[in-house]
């Protein structure tokens, strides 16, 4: 019973990220106040070993012509959650290694794709695409009321919708 | 004289790397064959102290909110004229010290943003944006058959159109 207050508690704290999405005019002024360390990398953490794409451009692109799969993480600097959850990507080695059949894009910023959003613009939010450029709705983590969000406790859920993104389309070729 | 037959030359050169940018699954061969150093910059060399920015949406959003100009570059880098302007862009201090004052953009990937190509999609390619989301498309190189285009011997120009770019900007305010 623990557990579950723990979620519902977590799923508060994932509300406040959302929240913090729709003011980034804060983000916007700490960039100007202090500089990040240069130079500013692709991989935001969520691993340095990875390739990872710069655009949702670039990543259909590298998808389709690759036949893999793409990973799009959305995210956010202030977000507890997403902070959360980039630590336990990028460190559970499997998770890491499964990646690299990946194309991988992570984004602090929302494209103008509504595909991306099946059930709304909130972080942390995985979505898989098919390399026919069809999003994976079907894939979700464990809550119901965002179907793509992932708490670090469900990593080992994450590295199985991974399997089955690259488990299908072999079955569809 | 001479000068005018080089230039026709390279012309001709950036004609290839249009060509170039047709056929980009070599490109990805490559990536695939050859692993780039990680981490990626964003920079990817066109200035590694400058503050760039990821994607299109996002550079549209710091440019709204922080009322800089965006100075899009749009190269390839398997395109010898895009890597000569990068190298003139990277190492002429004063143009370097000005670029502070813009939200920057390179992108090897086309957006789908028509505005974005005024007269079609060719590399090396330089756009001024407003703060006010507006194609600068008035500011323009030398060449009347691809208006955004710069040659390393052009960095003098493209200094006095990003002067431009930011006089303009005030005078409207």
């Amino acid at each position: 019973m623990e557990k579950s207050h723990m979620s519902v508690f977590l799923l508060l704290v994932a509300l406040s990220c959302a929240l913090a999405k729709d003011a980034p005019k804060k983000e916007t002024k700490e960039t100007k106040e202090t500089k990040p360390k240069l130079p500013q990398t692709l991989s935001r953490g969520w691993g340095d070993q990875l390739i990872w794409t710069q655009t949702y451009e670039e990543a259909l692109f590298r998808s389709k012509t690759s036949n893999k799969p793409l990973m799009i993480i959305h995210h956010l600097d202030d977000c507890p959650h997403s902070q959360a959850l980039k630590k336990a990507f990028a460190e559970h080695k499997e998770v890491q290694k499964l990646a690299e059949k990946f194309i991988l894009l992570n984004l602090v910023y929302e494209t103008t794709d509504k595909n991306l959003s099946p059930d709304g613009q909130y972080v942390p939010r995985i979505l898989f695409i098919d390399p026919t450029l069809t999003v994976r709705a079907d894939i979700t983590g464990r809550y119901s009321n965002r179907l793509y969000a992932y708490e670090p406790s469900d990593i080992s859920l994450l590295y199985s919708n991974m399997q089955k993104a690259l488990k299908i389309l072999k079955t569809e070729l």
